[in-house]
């Protein structure tokens, strides 16, 4: 078992339980011929369940059981791992990731602690100044968009955003597979002179970087898509990601809710059905496998408490990819590179 | 002619010229009878309208031209109105409130230069750190949010956010019909402990006030109706705001694509319109009439530049209700009962 190929699962965390996370786990086994996952939990539970998933044979021989004896609840605090909860089964997927036997871990569980254990346990990359959570929204545009921060830093500074954007930026490239993404700042307006004086400062430092930076961002640009990568502080890209996902799935509620309204509209509804499933498909979270915490020693993929199997499986695909493409240390690279242009010609 | 039902309009600021507008005067000159309307801007050109959209004997009555030389394009600066542009009809408008002759102004024009018109000309109402931009939006629960600000204040304090949250909840009350609102400072979770420093404070400062305090609200707190009024910076709240109005848009968009897809979907679209037309008219932006912008010494909304005759009626309406209501006096009472209950004791 290759530590390069290996994404430890926390498999206790989510809110469906670990049959949901076995299943995705299944699904990833299938579909990857080269991955090993460490499934990390309680080892009896764990054990008892894999047939049933259809984890066997050649399947088994890429999965291994990492005992944890506890799981961190939504009632603990995100630092209970580091006191109370040390042999949670997310801080242990952590130990897996800073041993090197595994080269990411994947957890559905409790975010804070989930963020917690990524930037203590495995580690913030040198060059770094905080790591950050991304999340990737469908747009109307033909790619989606990495937003960033969405929830680790709730003050930043204009230094903060500019590394951001670029960790973006390099998840945009090489995993999403966009090139040369097209990096902005979210405002409240797009010319250079709207918006706070942290934005402004962190255009000042992108602007004379070698990206494809495109200014400002307004809010309508996370959806149009003008920008593969847009940087914000946590406070403003959290609030802007659940007030997102609460408006849309309040109003696919209310469409479903008018199409049961009356026969007419029933008939309508099974007629529409079709069409209407490849537009649902797109905007569905499930298929872009949670959220990347990009800056640490390692990659670590937080997913929706409440992912089926299907987000569970987009998760792992995309901490498998994450991995292949050796992302941090592509960041790392960046930041040196970008942030201090010096320095690699002094160590070149 | 009294100043208590006068409202003056904007004829020349918004996107489809003064003929919209005007047609929206009409509707609403027609549906109030104690409605007095200002018509700001080029004379000529209202002159030569009245009759075409039937203001005419009884409203012609009641409408009064007040000419303006220029009008401020998309190209000017806000602060134009206060140099070159001292003749545009948004700064006639505003000296129309000023001088007693209408008690409030509605502008569908720049919205900046709307803003420095109220807080420059009309003035900010004493006691009031900074006006605010209020936006209505539908909630997916029974009454609508009144969100503030959304994009007069950038960087804020908590005192600001405190003051917003109060001119909200008497909006709220005194024009959206709302008993006993209830308040809530935009943050990045539940517990009193999350969010920003300034929101921190915000709260401890609107903690211990007799009004119906929620505490923090989060990014789905905006839309499910949890609270009445929500309070946040303007930069927060404008990024919130477009983004939703361009998810909004998107998905209904895409709605409409997929119904138009193939022929099955074209019948089923037919059938399913009826039942839609409800859910989306309650999402319509301009059945809510503009934004208002609080604090400042009159009535002063400004509405969205592709207004069409029924968000100019409805902003003129929200004008008029606010005038009736005496929003600015109620403001600047409550600002003195809330933020220093001795005060009140002192002057009574």
């Amino acid at each position: 078992m290759s530590a390069f190929n290996s994404i430890a699962l926390d498999v206790m965390g989510g809110d469906h339980g670990s049959q949901v996370i076995l299943s995705g786990a299944a699904m990833a086994l299938k579909a990857m011929p080269e991955l090993c996952l460490l499934l990390v939990g309680n080892q009896a539970e764990i054990e008892s369940s894999l047939f049933s998933h259809g984890i066997q044979g050649e399947l088994l021989s890429r999965a291994k059981i990492v005992h944890a004896d506890s799981v961190v609840t939504m009632d603990d605090k995100a630092t209970s791992i580091l006191k109370e909860k040390k042999n949670s089964s997310v801080r242990v997927a952590a130990e897996c990731v800073r041993e090197g036997n595994a080269y990411g871990m994947v957890s559905m569980g409790h975010t804070g602690a989930a963020m917690v254990a990524s930037m203590k346990v495995i580690g913030t990359l040198p060059g770094v100044y905080r790591p950050c959570l991304a999340t990737i929204l469908p747009t109307f545009g033909s790619n989606p968009i990495v937003l960033l921060d969405v929830g680790a830093n709730v003050d930043c500074k204009s230094e903060h955003l500019a590394q951001f954007a670029l960790m973006g930026a390099v998840y945009a490239e090489e995993v999403l597979g966009i090139p040369d993404p097209r990096i902005g700042v979210l405002s409240v307006g797009e010319e250079d002179g709207k918006g706070s004086e942290t934005t402004r400062h962190a255009l000042d430092a992108l602007r004379h970087l070698d990206i494809n930076f495109g200014g400002n961002a307004e809010g309508r640009d996370i959806w149009n898509g003008k920008f593969n990568v847009v940087a914000c502080d946590g406070f403003v890209g959290n609030v802007v990601l659940k007030s997102s996902e609460a408006l849309a799935e309040g109003v696919f509620d209310g469409l479903r809710g008018s199409l049961r309204k009356n026969l007419l509209s029933r008939i309508g509804g099974l007629l529409v059905r079709p069409s209407m499933r490849s537009f649902y498909k797109k905007l569905d979270y499930a298929e872009y496998g949670g959220a990347p915490l990009l800056g640490v020693k390692g990659i670590s993929i937080i997913g929706h408490g409440r992912s089926n199997e299907r987000a569970v499986y987009n998760a792992i695909r995309v901490a498998a990819s994450g991995a292949k493409n050796k992302i941090p240390s592509r960041i790392q690279e960046r930041m040196l590179h970008l942030l201090h242009p010096s320095h690699e010609t002094e160590t070149t």
